[in-house]
């Protein structure tokens, strides 16, 4: 029998319970290739309660509470816990899976969950930009000090390998600057825009459609993507920047002439990430740029587009077709299992003694 | 001091030279982390002779040999050698790079190298097509039996991760299809056709200019993006597909009204190269293709556009900007750091056991 790979889930709205959807599925060989089976043994929620069950939850039956919204407190096993940080405490878990709805201007309460889980020396897996955007230096010195990984390919381009592909597929190279659309509601609200919808409407369309949130601020004044950029500043090039150091502007002051008229010259306005040392310093803007026809970042038919500039390898290019739920669950998929390798290796190391 | 890693080069042309150049300066950081100091025993060319020494050739005389026309049998402290394959033989390396020039329709002499090297055990690293395309599957089993790796990642797009992307970043993942603008040569005599020149003007000046090779038949009757497109459908498809079965046409149809026409519209025309799955049965094409306008394969600006359709994610797509030798001589360095990560480790048990 596989031995067991303790999964605890903090955050279960449309990411979370796609991933629990897909576990005992799609996402199954992967683990049984480690020789391993996952088991979720506690899941926190904001609004629907919160369970431990060190032998493992059910996991048809946690879904089916929460889409009825009813409080998951019914199946837990453990002492009754206040909070989703004391249960990050009390789990019994190898790692912690962090997708709670997240403040993009604090990038709190991921940052105390995942600080928690790490000083407990569980393995951490995030799909939250907020970690990475405000607290990546202090929380890789904390893995490595403890041993585990912490690891957050979901934060930016959903499940696309963005740090993967540096850390594992770039040995020996320096990434010098990048250039992204990073967020596809305003890439979506700036297409209708080109078709001559206003800038109110476009929006409004975007809100009925569940593209854009109730509350757009975060979207169209350019914070999402500006949290993203410091994410990849901070795990691609060594930087330590936080989201009000970005030169921002969202795309609020972008008028459907304005897009229309860049459309007719095959040109497009695109709210662009940047990143770049300037004379040894680093400085990361978000702004809405004109980009000319042919430009890569001006395509279509991609959520997400990436551009990095490499010392050994020249420019390269990342796209994500389409990114949503599917996508963000393959990402915690994708770094469970580099987290559960040394798991698998450890295991195997014992039993081999045995 | 560090321990001494042994490569053997079979190829000393642009990009074997490029690497050479490299291998001392920005790449030596790599292999310093890994606790190794890499050494080049052994260079086989076509024209300039072969020179193996147990200790290290001296790579700025032989740099300075190749360039003044002169013959690398000066270098020589082994026994004469007969042939490149003799060498292979012959040669103490931990690894052979592959980098002879390429007959694309039969892979050869490339396969007889990479099975010589990895009958004898050691691990093979090459930039030639032709092994992937026509003997993936054998050269696999081959290595898997010696115990020693065998990575071509750059095949296909340079130094691009291609391979080592789907290896490495998109665990439990299948590629269910590819879609590609792989040939640079084709690209710039489309562009050119774009804006009016004939297509018989758009190839001298690209001959002119070094990209298109006196004999451009490998590139503009599509047999080069015909061997890529199965190094890709063998390789990431698990197909056993050889050049022959790719339906295959190249560029000396396309007229430049149909090119400026296209550019007019906003599209553009570009040689593809596709494989997919169609009832269980994989089928590979490379045919020039009008591809409208914000296609991600239709931008300006990369000598390498690869689409991936997968089940777990979707539509992810890479660029590469400029292609060239640097980007060449990266996938080398790239595949060699893999190879020698189980070397330093093994080191590392053995010195801890002393």
């Amino acid at each position: 029998l596989p031995a067991p790979f303790r999964i605890a889930l903090v955050g279960f709205g449309n990411v979370g319970r796609r991933f629990a959807e897909l576990l005992p599925g799609p996402y199954a060989s992967a683990f049984r290739a480690l020789g391993l089976r996952p088991v979720i043994t506690g899941i926190a929620t904001g609004r629907h309660g919160m369970a431990i069950d060190p032998r493992g939850l059910p996991l048809g039956r946690a879904l089916r509470i929460v889409r009825a919204g009813r409080s998951l407190d019914a199946l837990n096993e453990a002492a009754p816990l206040r909070d989703a940080l004391a249960f990050v405490r009390a789990v019994p878990a190898d790692v912690l899976v962090e997708i709670s709805p997240l403040d993009p201007q604090s990038g709190q309460p991921a940052v105390r969950h995942v600080r928690a889980a790490l000083e407990r020396g569980m393995h951490v897996v995030t799909a939250n930009k907020g970690p990475v955007a405000f607290s990546l230096a202090s929380l890789k010195r904390l893995a490595k000090r403890r041993g585990v990984g912490f690891r957050h390919e979901g934060a930016v381009m959903d499940g696309m390998p963005v740090f993967n592909l540096v850390e594992r597929c770039l040995p020996g190279t320096r990434v010098t600057g990048f250039r992204g659309v990073l967020n596809a509601t305003t890439t979506r609200i700036l297409s209708r825009m080109e078709e001559g919808a206003s800038f109110a409407r476009a929006l409004r369309e975007a809100q009925v459609a569940g593209i854009a949130e109730v509350d757009p601020g975060n979207d169209i004044d350019g914070w999402d993507a500006a949290v993203k950029a410091c994410a990849l500043a901070n795990a691609l090039m060594g930087a330590d920047v936080r989201p009000p150091d970005v030169r921002r502007r969202g795309i609020r002051g972008v008028r459907p002439e304005h897009s229309a008229a860049a459309r007719r010259a095959g040109a497009r306005i695109r709210l662009v990430a940047r990143g770049r040392r300037v004379a040894g310093r680093l400085t990361v803007s978000v702004l809405p740029e004109r980009l000319r026809a042919g430009d890569l970042l001006a395509t279509d038919g991609a959520d997400g587009i990436l551009e990095l500039e490499t010392d050994l390898m020249g420019e390269i290019g990342i796209w994500e077709g389409r990114g949503g739920v599917d996508q963000t669950a393959y990402a915690l998929l994708s770094d469970l299992v580099a987290v559960a390798a040394p798991v698998a290796k450890a295991l195997t190391r014992r039993s081999a003694k045995r």
